[in-house]
């Protein structure tokens, strides 16, 4: 196999000159930087950036490419926490945030299709107006694309009832290094022909192609929500809580937790509705959003409340439709600004556990942070077992940095002692790369090289990033 | 790459003699007889039956086989529709139904863990008991298996709301050829480490690697159900009744429908409830069933009676729970056999459009069922643009087994002109083989055969099966 390019030369760059004229192509370092962060705060400098308009220029890039052994970073938003679209091994970045036009909504296919630029609450905004219901909602859907959404696999907190990005991806087109396209499945909701290159594409984080369209599932709109906020007086009490919901046989939208931590933090900078000291101790706190017909939510309303009561709950409080919910989640929306009061430096990861280990694993992680002397915030997917992990620390001081990692790694051994994995929903870009071994063998690391080596002979696509 | 074992060798059969004592080989032409055939109709002789009790056996039997490039085919209840557990091109069958144990049904993860061995409907009424819910639900699950429905990514009349086999695969244990085991994904609900390829195993029919184990995913229970027969005057009235429907913001669990040659042939063997000549005429059927908790679902049905009554059906009925309902359920299971009242033979194709496509394709594959003299009769999944279309004909003349021939084919190039699929849910086997390449393009296949190549180098896995 020839090497990969290590820089560009003048022809190089006469070729992509040429091949994306004015502002398509990017070669000035403080314009270039922008392209080469994203919110895992990681960074490296793109060789160059391109900004193709239309799927022919694409095909271009990638039979250049191809040729001359260059690799090719493939970039949206990069709101990604993992470094996924990071050039950490150099590079030309590829922006297809021009990419961004919604061909078709059609309410009687339930499906749409979009290019991978289009922003996903702009994407949902649209599909409400027609009374269609695209569910994912990655935290960061104001900003994030679709396309960027599809290449993580993003989740979000309607997970539990209504899966991750996967369980909404009927198509992909892409085109793969040489030029050639493929444009696997289609607009059929069901479709069992031949291996299931579509959601292979999910979640491959730029590795195997690079998109061009999307062919999207969708629902029908439920009528409207409800949401219940339960405090609680220990953890126990709140996953007992939890658990409750599941036995009575409800299956809510979402199922968010805070631990003690995470309302303590949240309590320093808004004035909160449970408990506090000295007047009561509040250890955790539930949010639980259903979904349905406006008849049937105040009957299951009613039925979630009288589930979570007896779980003692030291306060319970509930909201019916939009405008009276939004309150209630504002508060969750605290908890990842708030961890900044306990500290000035954080690392976020986001494990998943199976479902019912959830206690064990926030406990052992609370214990993780009281062993290796960092604060440790817990709170996320409750549902899906996916908890973000906050480790706050001080990263101007050494020893707390060397804890903070060796932390870190004692959360990813608990979590994979106990059936999980490191990532639930972020992926592992960059910065889990290091321990993706921990968690697959050699044997499935063996198959995704195999795999990635089918599409991608070269190597030129996001090289180094996920599970090598 | 050496070539194929094209017959076994007196030393090969020592070896599976020594590897599966007692009645774990089978060798007597009549008793593998059975274990060359499926639901397709097709059969051929296997070579051997080997019937694996543990995975080691099928460690071993898969490192010999590698080493001397003799051709397996995995093989469970053979309820298939397309001959994929047929040993078309020769080999060994490898029956994994004596590893039928259910290994763990856990109510706080919301998963289980399964041989492939298991059968469905028994499964079922396991999770049932501690209510938890498994939705897929293929047409023969009474007798098919876990693992042929997650080889097969089986449907069923539940796809509507709950999506197929696909979204209830948490994880898969296989064993490659050569001997290695892959152990993909896990009991997490969210895991997004390195490409997916649990989600390749599915569907995947056996090319990949043979299954010990699969992790599922389960839902609570849903309380009740409830079920509404409509008859209609027209095709055209019964699918306004079903976007009406989609339109009124409910996602039925089932919508399924049968046309107007359905409706006679079941007519024939059965008092039906709708109007028949000479004192009405029924064209479309459409059965829907919704579920959730028992209160909710009262005001549910009163909404679907609404939505459905606009398109003016001739006759209405409903059922609420089971007892209720199972009559109306009752009828929709003989379209089957009164396909059969129509003529002696029949081809089932299982095409899948875009749900808004129903119409037009149904109407279309009537008007070619008349224009090729042969009986038409289009039922099933609805709700997904998935149709059963049977071709009913005598094959004993061989003008209408060449013009049923022609109809099919006419019926695919139909299908993919409305952006469909061949198969929805049956998968392509031998009998749909010939035709894949007119859905697949050759980088498609190109792609699939190179990640086929990963898995089993040689090629022993089911030769010749599904998008070669």
């Amino acid at each position: 196999m020839t090497a990969l390019a290590t820089s560009l030369t003048p022809t190089h760059l006469h070729f992509l000159e040429a091949l994306f004229p004015g502002d398509g192509l990017v070669t000035r370092p403080e314009e270039m930087a922008v392209y080469g962060a994203d919110s895992s705060r990681r960074s490296a400098m793109p060789w160059a950036v391109v900004r193709p308009r239309t799927e022919e220029q694409i095909v271009e890039l990638l039979r250049w490419a191809e040729a001359e052994r260059v690799p090719l970073v493939p970039r949206l938003r990069g709101t990604g926490m993992s470094g996924g679209a990071v050039p950490a091994f150099g590079g030309v970045v590829v922006s297809t945030l021009w990419l961004n036009r919604v061909l078709d909504i059609d309410a009687e296919d339930f499906c749409a299709e979009v290019e991978p630029g289009v922003v996903t609450a702009e994407f949902q905004a649209l599909t409400q107006k027609r009374r269609l219901f695209y569910p994912p909602d990655p935290a960061s859907l104001k900003i994030s694309t679709l396309g960027g959404n599809v290449a993580t696999c993003a989740g979000g907190m309607r997970a539990v009832k209504y899966g991750v990005t996967r369980d909404y991806v009927l198509g992909v087109r892409a085109v793969l290094p040489g030029g050639k396209i493929c444009d696997a499945g289609g607009r059929a909701h069901k479709n069992v022909v031949g291996l299931d290159l579509t959601r292979l594409f999910v979640g491959s984080c730029g590795t195997l192609g690079i998109f061009t369209k999307l062919t999207l599932k969708l629902l029908p709109l439920p009528e409207s929500s409800a949401t219940v906020l339960a405090a609680f007086g220990s953890l126990h009490d709140a996953l007992e809580g939890a658990r409750g919901v599941f036995r009575a046989g409800i299956l809510p939208t979402a199922l968010e937790f805070m631990d003690a931590t995470a309302c303590r933090g949240i309590a320093q900078i808004k004035d909160v509705p449970w408990p506090t000291a000295p007047n009561g101790d509040t250890r955790a706190v539930l949010l639980l959003k259903i979904d349905g017909s406006a008849s049937a939510l105040a009957d299951e309303l009613a039925r979630l409340e009288r589930a979570l009561s007896q779980a003692g709950p030291s306060c319970l409080l509930k909201g019916l439709g939009p405008r009276e919910e939004e309150p209630l989640w504002e508060i969750r929306r605290l908890v990842s600004p708030a961890a900044f009061q306990l500290g000035p430096d954080k690392l976020g990861e986001d494990i998943a556990v199976p479902r019912g280990s959830t206690v064990q694993a926030v406990e052992g992680f609370q214990a993780l942070g009281a062993e290796h002397g960092v604060h440790v915030a817990c709170y996320g997917h409750l549902g899906d077992g996916n908890i973000h992990v906050n480790i706050i620390y001080d990263a101007q001081d050494e020893g707390q940095r060397a804890r903070a990692k060796a932390c870190k790694e004692a959360v990813f051994r608990l979590t994979l002692s106990l059936g999980g994995t490191i990532s639930g929903e972020h992926g592992t870009g960059i910065t889990k790369a290091p321990y993706v071994s921990w968690q697959l063998s050699e044997t499935e690391r063996a198959l995704m090289a195999g795999i990635k080596q089918v599409f991608d002979p070269s190597g030129i696509l996001n090289p180094g990033k996920g599970w090598v």
